[in-house]
Order: C-alpha cells, then sequence, then structure tokens
C-alpha cells in the first residue's frame, strides 16, 4: 500500500499545508493538486459535491504527489466507509461532541478487531494497492471535528479515544457554537476568548499525543496556527480562490480602464 | 426576448469585460457569473467542456446579468446551433482565414432568409423569452477569430462579411500562425510585428463597421487593449485564477511558516 | 438575502401554490420554474433524484421568481443541511411522528444557539446572498411531514415545537398509516375519516400558530384544500404531468385516425 | 436482431404515431416510453441533449415495444454512426437540401457495400442482437428532412436516392424556408402555398416509393396528416408536453381558488 | 407488477445465480445483464457506485429477464426506501446483527401496517407495473447481512423475524469478525471453523423457514454452496472479471510473442 | 512534457501492446490502466463513450504508466484538437482513404507551421507538463486508419504523408469494405486474400518509414501479428473481456450445478 504523506511528512517533523475542494469537478481538483499542498480534503459536508462526483475527483487527484483526505457529511457509516472504500487516506468527521461519538467514529474507520468497518475496498485495491486490506489501519487517518461548545466540554474523554488520530477544530462553527451569535461567522478569529479556546484544544491533543488541525481562511492564519503548533492547516478553498482571484482581476481591469484618459471606451465604440 | 447585455454595452459606449471558462462545472460557472464580468464566455473549443455540461454552466449563469457567449470548437453548423438553441447570447469561431468561412458561420448563427439556422430555440425560448424567434437575429452576436496568416491575408473580406458582428483575436494561434516556432507560446504579446498585426486588425474591423475583441492572459494588458480601441476584452480564464491563486496561497503559507524561528513545525510534532 | 418569497406570499394574505419535481433534470426544472408556481419542491425522497442532479436543478430555477424547497429523504442531518447549504429556501421532512423528531428536525434547520446546523452556506452565499449567515434562520422554512398515525397521536406535541414553521400532510401514507390497505393508494382522499384527519390537522397547527400545507394530485383538490383553510398546496408533480399529457395526446391522434372513414393508414401505406 | 416495429407497422398497413424527447434525461425517456407511442425519437439536433445522455435514453426505452430512432444534429457520418452503433433504430438527418447530400447521407447509414458505415455496433450487439450486422441495412431506417427551399427544388432527385426510406418534413423551418419572415415560426401550418409544397412532397415520397412523415405541434394535425396518406406523425415532444400541462394545471388552481368566495387565502392565512 | 424472478425459481426449486455490480455504468450493467445471470446485485456499500447512476444503471437492465436487487450501504431508511422506488425487487442490507436491527430493516422494507415504508414508487410504477403498490410487499426480498460476531451469536433471533425473507453471509465480514486478523482477507473460506459456521447460518435460516445467500468469488466455490443448500449464491462481480480477463489477456499475448524466435519485436521495429 | 511511452518502447526495439476502451467509465478505464498494457486507447468512434466522460477516464488513467489515446469518431478537427488538448498522446482516425485526408488529419494534430493545430492545451499543460507546447509535435502520435478499398489502392500516397507516424488497420471494416458481405464480420481474419493485404499494408508502412499497428480480437492473432512485424497490436477491448469472463462465470457455474448429484437445488429449496 502506498504510504500516507500526512504520516510521513509528520515523521520527518514537516506540518501539513492541506488545500480544500468545494466545487464537484474532477478538473478542478487535478488543477489543484498541482499547485504544492501536501494533502487535499474533499469537502462533502459542505461543498457541494456528492459521493459520485467525489470518486472522479480521487480519481483525478491520482497522479499527484497530493494526500487525499475526505470531510464526510456527518458522522454516518455507509459516508465514512464509501470514502475509504474509494480511495481516501482519511476522514474528517464533523460535530463529534462527545466520547461516544468519538468511539463510532472510530469504530467505522477502522476494520475488526479495533472497529467495524466492512471489508470491500473496491477502488483502494487498485489506488492505493492490492495489499490495503493489510494496512489500511495503520495509514489511514481518523480526525473528529472539535466545533460545539458540547466538544469543547467533552474534550479530554475526546481526545483520549483509542485510534483516533487528531482533531480538526472548524473555527466558523466553534464560535457560533460557544458565542452564538455575538460575533460574525467565519474562520480567523481574533476574539481572545476564541483563540483561548482554540489553543487548548491544540494543546489538550498534543497532550493526548494526537493531531491538531485547523481550518483556516488564510495562509497568514495558517502560517501563524503552525507557529502555535498546530500539525495540519487547511488554507482557503477552490470557491474562495477563484472567486476572489476574479473579483480582483475584474477589479484592476475596470481601475486600469477608468484611469485612462480620455476615456478609451467612448472613442473605441464611438461611431457603431 | 431579453436584449443582449453586450450590444446594450456598446450603445452606451463602454468597453466589455469578458470573463473565460475552460472547467466544466455548473457551480464554477456560477461563481465566476458573480465577480462583475459584463460577459462570459464558455469555451467549448480549448476548455475541457462539451455540450452537456455546457447547457447546465448556461442555466447556472441565467440568473445573473452577465451575457453568456459560447466559443464554438469549429466552423461546425451542429455545434454553433445547438450553442444558441441552449441560450448562447453570441457565439466566437476560431479559424476563421477566408471570406467564404465568414459566410458560413454567419449562415450557421442567422435564420433564414439572412442564413441557415435550423429553428427550434428550445431552451431559449425560455431563458431568453418565447419570442426569440422574432428577435434573435438582431440579438445574438457573430463574432470571426483571426488567429492564422492566411485570416490576416484574408482580412479585408473577412471583415466586410455581412452580418458579422465582430472579430475576435486570439494571439497565441496568430503569434504561431504568423512566425511559427520563433516566440514561445502565450497571449499578451510584447513584439512589436505581433503588436502591430493586432492593431491592424482592429483598425480594419473598426473601418468596417464591426467590433473587435482580444483575448488576454492578464487584466493589464485587457486595459491597455480598450485604450487601443478594442471593445470587448477577455482577462484570463477559470483554470488560471483558480490554479495561480492556488499556487500563491501555498506559497505565501511556505514562505510564513520558514520564516519563522525557530521553526515551529518541529516543535508542533516533536515527540509524536 | 433574497427574502423568501412563501413568506412574502403568506404575510401578504395569499395562499402558495407549490410545484414537485420527480425528475433528475435541471432542464425539467427550469421548465416547472416558468409555468406560474410560487414555489417548487425537489422531491429527494421519492423522486428519481440524488443530491447531486439536484443541485443543478437548484441552480436552473435560480433565474425564475420561484422559492426552492427540498423534500429530504428522511431526518438526517446531512441531508437537511446539504440541502441548506445548496440554496433551499426551506425543507419538508418526511415521517415526522414525535415531538423529540420534530425537534430534531429543527434543530438541523437551524444555526446555534436555536439548532445545530453546522456552518458553510457553499452556494447559498451566491445564490442567496453573501448575507445568508446572518438572515437564514429568519428566511429557511422548516416543515415537519404528517403522515402517520404516531404523527397524529402526537399532534399536539408536534405543532408546538419551537423553530417549527408548519407541518405538511402526505395524505398517501397517512391513508396508509391510520387504515392499513383498507382503502386504495394515492393523493386526494375522499373518506370522511381521513378527510376529518386531514381538517383536524389543518386547525391543530393554525391553533398552533403554525402554517398547514397539503399535497394533492389535483388543481381541483388544492383549490378545494385552500378553501378549507390550507396555507400551501402541491398540485400534481412533473412525472404524472408528463405522463399524463404524453397519454392524452397519444389517445387523441389514435381516435382522430380512427374515426376518419375509410380508414387513411391503409391508403396511405398501400402498395409498398 | 429484434426487428425494425415502424416497418412491421407499415408492412401491416399502419400509420406510425412518433413521439419526441427534447429533454435530457433517461427518466423522461421511460416514462414516454410508456404512453402508446409507436416509435420515439431523441431529437440531438435542437433537444437540449447531448451523446452521453441519449445513450441512458436509449436504455432506458429498451424495455418497451417503442421503435427508438433519433435525429441527429447534422449531415455529420460521426453523430450518424454513433448513434446506430448506440441502438438507434433509424435516423431522421436536417437539411439535405440535394441529391448529394441524400447519398451521403444513406452512405453514412449502410454498410458496404451499400455506404461506407464503419463497422462496431457497440451497444446495438446487445440491444438489437449479437447478429445486427447482417440485418441492419434492412431494419434501420434512414430519413431525409426536407426543410429548405433548395430541398423543395432538388425534390426529384432527393426522393429516387437509393437506399433513402423516407423524407421527414420539418414544417417550421420548410416555412422559413420558403417564405422568410412572412409567417409566424411554428408546425401545423395553414397557409394554403405551405400545405400545398407539405402534400407535394408527400405525393413525390410516395410516388418514388419511399415513406412521407411529418412533424407536427398537436395530435390533430398529425391526424389530418395521417389522412392525407402520411406514414408517420410526430405529435408534440416532451418539453411542450410538459410545460403545457403545468401552465393548465396551475391555471386550474388560480382560478379555482379566486372564484371561492369569501377569499379563502385571507382567511386561511389572517392572524400569523 | 412484474413477479420477482428470484421468487419464481425458487419456487420452480432451482438455485439462483447472482451477478454483482461495482461499477457505476449503465452500459457494464446492461453488458452483464446480458451473461445469463438469474438476478444482479448493485453494490451500493462497497461498489463505486452512488444512488444517481444506480437508477440508471436498474434502467438499463430493465430489458433484461435477470432480476435487480441492490446492496445498500448500511441500514438507513433513506437509502432502502429510495432503492426500492427505484425499481429494485430487493434489498440486501449489511451488518445486521440484532434482531431490532433485522426489525427496522423489515420495517423500512414493508409498507403499513406491515412496515414504516412510505409510498412513492416513482419509477416501479413504470418499471414494475401500475399496480406496484398492492403487490410490493408480496414481491420485493428482504435480506439481512449476517457477517459479524454479534450476528452470529444473535442469530436464532434475527432468522426469526417476521418479514426477513433470507440472509446472505458475507464471509470476508465474517471472518475478520469472528478471527480477526488470523486469515487473510477474502471470500471462499476454506478454515474449517468458518466453513462450519457458514454452514450453520445456511441450516438456521432453512430451519426458520427462511433463504440462505452466499457471497463467492468464484463459480466453483458458488456451485459448492449450492451443493450445500444454499438458494442463492454470487459468483464474482464485474472488477474481479474485467480485472481478470484484461490480465489474462495481457500475459497472454506477452508470453507468446516472447515464446517467438527470433524475438519479432527487434525486427519489427528495427530501424526505425 | 512526460515522453511518450509508445515512442520510448518503440526506440528499445519493444513491440506495443494496447488496449481498448468501449465503455465511458473512469472506474473501467481505471481498472484496465493496471492490468499490464503499454498504452490504452479510448474509442470515441464505435466505443459508447463521448468527450465528455473521456475527460475523466484520461483523467483516471494518468497516475498510471499506461500511455493513453484516444481514437476519434472521425476525420474532423474539433474532435481530434480537443482529445489532444485533454491530454490523449496520440489520435487514430478512422476511414483516411486518400492522401489528402492523411494530410488533413496530420494538419489537425501538429502546430503551425507543421499544421494548423489550434493552441491551448488546457488539461495537456497539467497531465503531460507545463512545457506541453514546447514538445507536443515531437510526442504526439498521428495514426490513419486503413480499412477501406480505397484506402488500400492509394496506400502509397497515404504512408508517404509528411508527419504521419503510423497506419492502425481496422480488419473488420477492411474485410467489409474490401469484399463486401462475402465474409462474416470481425477482427482476426484468416481469409488468405485479406491477410495478404494486410500483410501488405505493414510492408508498405515500414518501407515508408512509418509504423504498422492492427486491431485484433485476441491475444493470440496480435502475438502473431508481431511475429509478422507490427509494431503495436490492439488485444480485444473491455466490453468482450467483461462479456466473456461474466459468460464463462455463469457457465461454469451452471455446469458444476448441474452435475452434482442428486440436484442439489431440489433439496436446498425444497420445502420453502
Amino acid at each position: 500500500m502506498l504510504p500516507n504523506g500526512i504520516r510521513a511528512q509528520w515523521s520527518a517533523g514537516k506540518p501539513v499545508i492541506n488545500g480544500w475542494l468545494s466545487i464537484a469537478c474532477p478538473f478542478t481538483a487535478e488543477i489543484m493538486a498541482a499547485q504544492g499542498y501536501d494533502s487535499i480534503t474533499i469537502d462533502l459536508q459542505h461543498g457541494l459535491i456528492g459521493y459520485e462526483v467525489a470518486t472522479t475527483m480521487l480519481q483525478a487527484m491520482r497522479a499527484s504527489a497530493v494526500t487525499p483526505l475526505v470531510r464526510v457529511p456527518w458522522l454516518d457509516p455507509a459516508a465514512i466507509m464509501k470514502s475509504l472504500d474509494a480511495g481516501a487516506y482519511g476522514v474528517i468527521c464533523p460535530m463529534i461532541n462527545t466520547r461516544e461519538e468519538a468511539e463510532r467514529l472510530v469504530s467505522y474507520v477502522r476494520y475488526p478487531p479495533d472497529g467495524m468497518r466492512s471489508f470491500g475496498p473496491t477502488r483502494a485495491n487498485f489506488s492505493a494497492g492490492a495489499d490495503y486490506g493489510q494496512h489500511a489501519d495503520a495509514e489511514v487517518l481518523c480526525f473528529a471535528m472539535i466545533e460545539a461548545a458540547d466538544a469543547v466540554a467533552n474534550l479530554d474523554a475526546i481526545v483520549s479515544t483509542p485510534g483516533l488520530d487528531g482533531v480538526y477544530i472548524g473555527p466558523a462553527d466553534l464560535t457560533l457554537g460557544l458565542s452564538g451569535r455575538r460575533y460574525p461567522t467565519g474562520f480567523d478569529r481574533e476574539e481572545p476568548e476564541i483563540v483561548e479556546v482554540i489553543q487548548t484544544i491544540l494543546h489538550k491533543a498534543h497532550k493526548a499525543g494526537i493531531r491538531a488541525c485547523l481550518h483556516n481562511g488564510t495562509p497568514t492564519y495558517g502560517a501563524k496556527a503552525i507557529g502555535w503548533g498546530f500539525d495540519l492547516v487547511t488554507i482557503s478553498n477552490d470557491v474562495r480562490l477563484l472567486a476572489g482571484a476574479a473579483q480582483a482581476s475584474v477589479a484592476t481591469a475596470r481601475k486600469l480602464i477608468a484611469d485612462q484618459e480620455p476615456s478609451p471606451a467612448a472613442t473605441a465604440t464611438g461611431g457603431y
């Protein structure tokens, strides 16, 4: 089985830069996989992506060196097992709020006797290797999202769940969950109380011997989080990158045109 | 029939900023349609896009104020008529090198007696209006691409073709066609001989009373072209915008992380 | 955020005519959205439709004035949240039989602190507006289907669930649930005992200050239900409309041909 | 090879009622195939349909008794041969205006030595039978559309083309082609000069020993055409049937509601 | 309603040979449906298949004599009911480990009063017949997979669940569940302890009056299982059949080429 | 640019074993790409495959060592250039019957000044490398199919076309073209007159300094052809491999079951 690049990177003492796919398209996946990310996550929760296109996105990223992850829509054995059978090297599961939920998550990711994952890695047998069954439990990563008040309350119990590889913090939901509508929604929190919780989660995870990952809206915040000690940071996603770049491109063109004197448009189109 | 926004803009003496879609996905089309472009072209020639997804892209852009165009793969009546029936407000046709080709192009775009377009605007009846048949010939735009040495040689005959609304210059092919492999491929030409040809095409088009459009790789060159008098400029496409933004994002993250002292990665991941 | 047309209509004291999509196709959605319905529901439960095509159907309806709803397949947080993130302005959830189920339904539809919906309105940010997060809880509609004997038994507890906007009656299942196989399956019930239950649900909903909606097979029954006081009625669906119209068209042709004397067919095809 | 139902029907002296698919969806095809048509045509010309979905539509109709035809987008060997390989039992080709075009059409439909169709009936081997290659030339139908002024002028030469099974009249294009914009577009022509041309085509086809087919917008006109002697009539299509039925359904509901006194809506929704 | 071919075969005292689809493609389904299987199962659990393509696969198999089943991804009412509404004649549900799970499974498959299946057989009304609602409970098959240690422990309680038609053994998971990693993964078990459990399940099922089905990797083991008394055997799947045949074909070519003397390759390609 | 594996193999004096895809599915492509073929051709002519799925098949094969080719549907610049832009390393074009057709084929495959291919390798820039434009003309392969009587008559003129890399023989069409219906259709011809023509084509190609390729139905004939000197042989395709393997599997099961005494089926299913 091809080894998990994230594990390799961590073993080498290097943090992981993760990309994020919310657009259902194998070509955007192939493009993103060529931009230098260490890993890329297909978001089946909030991404406009279903299972069928996700499989073609995994295929389109296979030729790259990027490690493919899937964020599943919910703590659902079908979604988790189908993502892994399709070749994902790890799952990020939203809204893990209790130890019991964390244990169920692990059980869906690991084969017996460590869990209850059903055997049938139909595509993984090709993409990861014919010996997938022997190595999957050691290679596949299992992340629990910490993003609700209950999850913070139950943090010690969650991070110590056997078989869990790490926590993944969703700052938008975490902020909503902790403070309701007091603050605007979004990532890259600056409120001291939220930052403190984020750092607490990081430290408790590390203390429990597991990894800590953070979702970010910008590379700047992502780099800061690495500085705090995070092991994996997501920095923006395909939707924001495309929309942002297009918007900036149009604005640049409009400004440069407006700055021209006399107005070229009038000249250019005069008389037709 | 909903009027053609490009014609409206030109009537108001304003140049047109055109976006470009090479990714086969209705969501990327919907995202791009929200970024401020006046018009957006679905590229069925070099885009990784076929007819079926193109129809969903046209649907996804319908709610926006953007005028949808299609670049067809070749001078082919089926491709041209199907694009128009699906609701495109104009076609850009590659490699129009002779007057006869320009006349065939026009004939595929106009209904009799002005052309030979077959009647059956199956989706346009919904997206443009039930009175589409009466107004289509006056609203739909027909552009011939000038991008080969023959086209330049036959320019006067092409630009005077009745029913042609404009020329669209493909600088990468034009450079290849005029100078073979002497220069690197790409848009935004700086070679004086190529720039001169581009400006000659612009002026001959205007002299013949039709519009001139230019494909560009950057908003900067696009704005310069507007300054020269071009009526419509394309400024980059979805693939380059996404790839460029993602690449820059990763580079920023890596640089910021590398600049941190001592290396946070070592700390962050030490001991696991 | 674009306001919810159903709420606007109700505020103006007008009932809502709802269309229904069971065919997985963006073009049928676009066609249906042009026929005068106030709202249209994509049926992910019994419709032959999955999530991926549903997103293109939402896109194809965006340009219309129709308010898009989704009937989700079951009380499942993933299906509910993904539908809303994709731009649905409301969800209809089948088989809500207890207060606890109604509360879970509401919790999946509302953001904290009113519920546990996870934040990430990937397409709604474009289709509904960039300020979606601030207004979604006030605009999005949450309907519980009352269609089983248990639901009727628990009706008072269900209709008083905070955050629930209305009940939606599925008469086929309701009849099956209340009377087993005693009556034929279908909508538009005429059995007095079933009609009485339908009206009881209507009145209990109104008494609790929430809306009452009814699924119908014909506009006639739908209009009757409006006369009873229903706030929203579904009148047939795409499958029945298409099948019915095609069947009638063929029957008309066959009858007209058969009525011709002497049989033209014999003449027409004789001798070949 | 399963025999061609249209040929069987004609041999039995019966005219053929043809359905028409412009929506790209296997389920609408399956629904339409259950409504009593003798044959159904997938319209790859004006339908919003490409090749890939068309293959699934052919599959979805296979279990029915309906004979599947394809209208190809243009006189293009690739489109014609791919449609036949996919299992179509006949092709209708638009805009056949000369004898030479009619001969090319036949050549694309027949195997050597009668034509130049390339051998490889990949799906037809399954759907029509493993002996497809031996019988295809005798079973598959080849129709030339007569819908332009040139076609009428060259009619005698066209109808006598060896291997052509029939002509198919497109009245909308024919009217446009013969009279330009003098008359409104559409089927079911009532102008005497157009009706005369339609009947002339019918009689010349029959005199040449081939079939005559007419595209109609209603079963009424279709039945009239059968009365004139036409061998196959198309009566409306899926788009019009669905749109018409939905529009009528909404109108009925609105009228019935408006007729109720006092306005139930006011009552129904009052007080919320 | 078209009768269930599996029930017919069993009534005639014949065992059932079942095919298995793990590839998401209507054409592979159509090909497989022509190879002589009695029934074919679309695997939505481990197959690389989602709901949307599955519906086109059901359509593509409809013209054949094969009885279509679906293995659902998990004990989930949405997945089960949607598969049946789409026309599946039975469901195989993974990981049924307790009587309570078996009862829930049955309840999702049967209409009230025998279960809680919601009424709306949107495609089944066409593919199985308009009287589907009356006969579905008597025709549709409901299979519980026995493939975990708990399932074996609870076997007596499971097999006696009213409404359950049979058990389906997944030998790979069963072996993992019973013996952890002691044995290699896979079907066609030869370990006496596993064979004994398989036969015990068979006999307990038969004693309880229900059917016993076994998943196999080869026709040889499948035939042996029929000899033991199994009622339905799956023999390999599309992925293994395609991969195996292709691999053997390449190996044969390579060997034959290598056996030629002198090496033809050298000659063939020499000098270019 | 990643070098073309076929050219590398030929430079090393080794013949090429080519696989063939007629099923529109990225997973079958990924499976086939793992079975040991040197190159694999996506058949857009007779395969049940359109452009859009073909792009996902190219993506799914990218991670393998297999060189991807496309057989285009016809001598059409759009189909040829779109296949190359999508990342195909060569095109096989059907029915090249004259020198003029061969020259047009080459012109569509090569950039100016050697041809008229338009520049825009949208996906090839990612899959083959960002320097694709500089190396494509030297790496991409261009094959003309010789499969009609005219092609044989014009063979000398065709094989000497500058820029043509080889001929590809389609024995089914060639036999039809040369002998009409005298022989059954199919590959792997044994008629001496056909074999002689095949060998003549091989020798004329080699004499002209270009490659010779043969389509075969079995590895046995393919190996024989290598022995004759062919440079590339196709040995069967995905449809035949899957159908053949499935049919053999069912037959084996049925035979083994029938051979059991006493009939196990009777026993197994008795009494239910």
